[in-house]
């Protein structure tokens, strides 16, 4: 398959072509080395954060949310071995670590190579800093078994429990080309054309070896996953991820977002599952609904985000408070707070990592818009699953959202320095 | 018609069922007086340029160039009257003289009206400064006469002979419902979320009188409009925008931007003419090309952006100097530089405005991605048209661009201080 690729057959990366034990080798090879990140003097996004692509987790998870985002899903071509799969998997880490530094995908880049040949790299990130860039690898369960029982790669044996297949829920309305997917990137960074760059770049990478199955940009993030970040609003006008597991709280993070030796999987400690939900509101319909059932929907006021119980942004619901028509309580026990709330799913909380989306307009003139939901858990089973069940049964939201793509991942562990990101599941 | 819209049956604007002379009296009412724009201190985008609604020429023309556009066609509906169209634009001078300042579209705003009433503002910029929103309108040729002749709102005689029926140009691939448009609202921001809170609740405004026709989301301006700002890159990885006209070039903004009163339609004096073409690239054919062909089809060098005839980016391309290996002039006759070269063109100018779009990826797995091409010139006739058709004829860029979309625009002249755009045209 590689010959179909530009770039390995050139064996630009140092990677393909020379096997896996030799692949590893290149990795990390010039990172930070080959030419300075010249500062972005010209957008607004002057944000000079870089995360480190390597560590004990992957970056994208608990960093802080940068504001955009472009994800990809992707299909393994027919008739890759696992070999190849895996030669993907470690051009993937290793570009990824340089453009997370605000490099180029390959030391000769995008215009350090010969005249005679394409670009290593398609160059427009060029004079952009990282950005924040935050490259994310998730693997899909139709790499581990098909729908027929094939086992493509040989890891049958290796899928983790908790990597199931979604169940339908009530309500869904899923296009198959935008669900599901062998594999994924999260590109997040601050500035949306270095998301792109970076998932067009690792597309070009993957050429003959995966496809993009489908694609999704992000331009608002909605959630805070950090203390310090401001809560910002979804495409419904309210504050978004108020109640989101933070960064800070890592007793909530190491029980429900980090796996862990004893889950069922010893090669996904320390990574993480990642629900990708996407979520088309009418929001022709909302618009036209009242203040009053917009806030009882939500089960918050739109001005601050308290909930109807009272307080402030960051008071705790309290759902035994009445409401002041006496009609029953402040907060009705079918808004979207009080369903999702863990006190009414075993505790269960997720990583929230969403963000909004317009996709132009329909031919009907209608903004194709929502929200496109990212969380990150432990375990769907526990988690994710049982939460969208109670919501998809009776949240009076259900009304103005309809769910039309839906994919899950395992997402490994972090690369130590040198390695790439499915190391464990291959080992 | 008006009954149909949740806005202007309430006549929350001031404006909608007064009647013309009332409405004016409605506009500018409020601006900057009913609430404090609170900092935006979650996102990176922390952009607090504000631009003024309200001058001579409409903002977002010679406006230093934002980094996030969401542009908008609207066709106004059947049965809309003259005196309705009138009131529309009134509506959207008075709520686009408040988004441009960091407020909600009326005094209520998001959530300060009734709860029994479906909110006038959508909410989703509330906490977010102005961002340097500009909001640009236009009109385009259907408004004026249509294809079988109707004058559908008495404009037929006030048509400007500059707006035009753009021709068919060699290549063009238009898709009929990404083209044209009665009118146009060109939003750009720093921040796409304010850029797309305008486009929104602008539509919002409209409903019942005008729908969205098509609609188009930007992600990284393509070219600088004022001195001060960095040449950023397109999705073929080269800085564009290079010699493109400046703001401070005041006589060749005069010469090539602002409509005169002289030019045949007195009412645009202080206006201009928007070309607006969707070019998808096809970006894998692309990076598969050489550098050397890559460079040759711009005739600028990727690295820095010099002209192949030698010097640094700013450097005029001298089209006589020799290929260094002797095989001809350094800057290929056909290359896009060359063809574009005001030399080459009468010395016709264009002011641009484009930026990079990615609207996700096609069912084979290639981003459907490339420039969103925005331009304003003085008279198309003698500006866009003949480069565009120097460029479609010969351009070598032809092989790596497809035309989709497509649409001229006369945008009127700026409003003075509590008046509406096309004011003039209507008078």
């Amino acid at each position: 398959m590689t010959d179909s690729s530009g770039l390995s057959r050139r064996g630009l990366l140092g990677l393909v072509g020379t096997g896996v034990g030799a692949g590893v080798l290149g990795l990390g090879l010039g990172v930070g080395a080959d030419r300075a990140v010249t500062a972005h003097a010209g957008g607004s996004s002057g944000a000079s954060a870089s995360y480190p692509f390597f560590g004990r987790h992957q970056s994208g998870i608990v960093t802080a949310a940068q504001d955009r985002l472009h994800f990809a899903a992707f299909d393994v071509a027919d008739g890759v071995s696992r070999n190849e799969l895996i030669e993907l998997l470690q051009d993937w880490s290793y570009a990824a670590s340089r453009l997370t530094a605000g490099l180029d995908v390959s030391p000769t880049g995008a215009t350090g190579g010969s005249l005679a040949a394409p670009p290593d790299d398609t160059g427009e990130a060029r004079g952009l800093p990282a950005a924040g860039l935050t490259v994310t690898i998730g693997v899909g369960p139709t790499l581990f078994t098909t729908a027929d029982g094939t086992d493509r790669f040989g890891l049958a044996s290796r899928r983790p429990p908790a990597l199931i297949e979604l169940p339908h829920f009530s309500g869904d309305q899923l296009i198959e080309a935008a669900s599901g997917g062998d594999l994924c990137i999260q590109a997040c960074s601050d500035d949306p054309q270095v998301a792109v760059h970076a998932i067009r770049n690792l597309s070009r990478i993957a050429f003959g070896r995966a496809s993009l199955r489908w694609s999704q940009l992000g331009f608002g993030r909605t959630s805070s996953t950090t203390r310090g970040q401001t809560t910002l609003r979804n495409l419904f006008g309210f504050k978004d991820g108020t109640a989101n597991v933070k960064a800070e709280d890592t007793a909530a993070v190491d029980e429900g977002v980090w796996a862990a030796a004893g889950d069922g999987a010893g090669w996904m400690a320390g990574g993480s599952y990642l629900v990708a939900r996407k979520i088309r509101m009418t929001i022709e319909t909302w618009d036209h609904a009242s203040l009053g059932e917009q806030q009882t929907v939500i089960g918050r006021d739109k001005a601050e985000g308290a909930p109807l119980s009272g307080g402030t942004e960051f008071t705790e619901p309290d759902f035994t408070v009445a409401a002041t028509d006496g009609g029953g309580p402040a907060i009705a026990p079918d808004s979207h707070v009080a369903l999702a709330h863990p006190r009414n799913n075993d505790g269960a909380t997720l990583l929230r990592r969403g963000y909004n989306f317009v996709d132009g307009n329909d031919e009907l003139g209608r903004l194709n818009a929502g929200l496109f939901f990212l969380c990150f858990n432990r375990d769907a089973r526990r988690q994710f699953v049982p939460i969208q069940q109670a919501l998809a049964r009776s949240d009076r939201m259900s009304e103005y959202v309809k769910h039309v793509g839906s994919a899950i991942f395992a997402i490994p562990p972090g690369a130590s320095e040198g390695g790439w990101v499915g190391e464990t599941l291959f080992a």
